[in-house]
């Protein structure tokens, strides 16, 4: 069952991304005579940027989801629903990108997308709960102290985008650069990826290691 | 054959869910400043409660797809239309939710919903039916109890789309509660997947439980 | 790579089949307080047939590619290629199906859907004529009659959508019943199937049987 | 996650190839009658022609992505991250395909869609750099003849758009011929693959031969 709801979350995750594209707009009659292409990248370039945000954010929460489901033994309904409904908060992702590329500048537009990235993470959080504490998916061996870092580092992403949502008040376009260093968090998993290739190895099962 | 068969479908659902969330317009000139954001939510609101309906019948239908088909040994290719016929009522759904977000409060729209999601469970009922009985795919040592369970449990789906139908002509909001209570129906499915376990396990296949 | 290549076409295939139900538009502003039901569905009917029809075509040419691709051994880059061109011919399905949506009852938009079918049989036939005499892909001990046969039934797919071209000519709506007669040609693949089992029990493969 | 990270490109790629479909319009009244067809055919062979190119660069990044990712062991964050880069940079073909198909003979826009079509290139050779100089994720057998025939090989489709678009500034029909030739480069990569197959054997792993 955990094959089919990773295709299936690695499907959703891939459409997101592609149809955030969508959002941005090819203008029907643009001037390219008179230094028109400078004039049509700077019209775009707002959209663009927003595009690169929401690209990274769903990027993040589905790197996320992916580190998450290698500690998983085995899949049950309740991780299943868990996981649609994480799903269901990812895909109003591209939809709040259309707001926040259509309204520019307004803050409280950011405070809406700011929510729905808030949840993104409130959702993952719940299933690393669920799967440690409820459904005990998780393989046997794993650490407590490996499970309070990872849920820690899932609750760093919902604080950053508190911090994007407070930020667009005082400036929109800097709130966007606080989104984009959400990455930064994630790049560098260490503690998390070393257990775990430990923990694959003691379990005898084949080391695909994430990070080494 | 099984395989590619999971996966187109996976694929097919996967989008399906991504295309609901284009039904949800944003609109191109909404006044922000006083209150403006609680207004813009209100209007909204509708659209995304069909939105989540039709995300969650489409999500009770994979399961149930999903659960089916780890029942199956190996694919014919009947059982790959019969499928194929599934995922074309399935793909009905993103469409019928695009009525029922345009024509708002209207029962009559909402039996064609209901309709196709009537469809959508009598096809999984037929390819369960054409599994054991005349294609021969499901694991050999399935007990007929289980067998009639399962069915049931299908049609249970269809039933409750039946009730929706019929609260919606007195009023049409308590209908998509009725819907929204489906996943209900499928969170505990534990005979079921029991059976299901202790199947795999006297076949010698791996355990990859799907409750314990 | 030959993984790749068909969880590649798997996505393609889902997304054209999905593609497709875009194109039937939901009509803004329809009254649906007398026998507005009937009167709503007669006009969505022919675009309901004309997405069946085109639904239909494009599951004929998926489970065609799907049976022809478990008799490859490895994939080749020309290979790749090859099945790029047949997913190109494909995605232009969902396109001449808008085509036939919009203007009805016209003949020679007909032909242009049908030489497109056409052309999607011919490419699939281009890979199985590559794959036995250049690209040496095909698993060894494949019966020279096999081929033949198999290579029969891919271009009895090609002459039923010349058929179904003439036939548009008489009558449009008659011409899409002949093209939603295809999947008859495909249903039991028997002897090319049975043959396929043998060779894969031959190769100590797991048989994985497509139809028994 | 190595395998989730090579299911979601895939999955990118197939949207981003099923999507291009999206930007050629399906005029709404068109007159048939007169020879109406071949006026119509005239009317989208601009639009068709940019389709294929897309279509085809889209193809040649992907098969590139996929040989690359053939040599990998393992797969790292910053791996997942840098390939997020890539398919970043690969939906914007989507995007830079409508434009072109908008503003015919515009030597500008030819500017844009060659510098994202370089930005792929670039992000692959990005890739491949990390992998053998930082991440150290390739194979350890590996020739370093074989990797810098690699990067030169990617790096020839960078220059290949170069020329495209400098040749779009005498002639943008010419310019896509010019892109169209570019899996030409691509199509027999033996050297790479020859190597490719004899590291796999060595390190007994199951032969899937790219190439024979």
């Amino acid at each position: 069952m955990l094959d089919r709801v990773n295709a299936m979350s690695d499907g959703v995750v891939a459409i997101a991304l592609t149809l955030l594209v969508l959002s941005i707009e090819v203008p029907q009659s643009h001037d390219f005579t008179n230094g028109g292409l400078i004039a049509y990248l700077v019209k775009v370039e707002y959209q663009l940027t927003v595009y690169l945000v929401s690209f990274v954010l769903i990027g993040c929460y589905w790197v996320l989801q992916n580190v998450m489901f290698h500690y998983f033994r085995h899949g049950t309904r309740v991780l299943t629903w868990l996981n649609l409904l994480f799903l269901f908060l990812l895909t109003l992702l591209p939809l709040t990108t259309q707001l926040i590329g259509t309204y520019r500048d307004e803050p409280l537009v950011m405070v809406v997308y700011g929510a729905v990235s808030i949840a993104c993470s409130l959702s993952l959080a719940l299933i690393w709960w669920y799967s440690n504490h409820i459904g005990m998916v998780v393989w046997p061996k794993i650490d407590p102290t490996v499970e309070r870092t990872f849920m820690r580092r899932i609750l760093y992403g919902a604080c950053l985008s508190l911090v994007a949502v407070g930020v667009s008040f005082l400036n929109v376009r800097m709130s966007h650069f606080v989104f984009l260093s959400m990455p930064l968090l994630y790049l560098s998993d260490r503690q998390v990826d070393r257990h775990w290739s430990e923990l694959v190895a003691a379990n005898n099962g084949e080391v695909d290691g994430i990070d080494d």
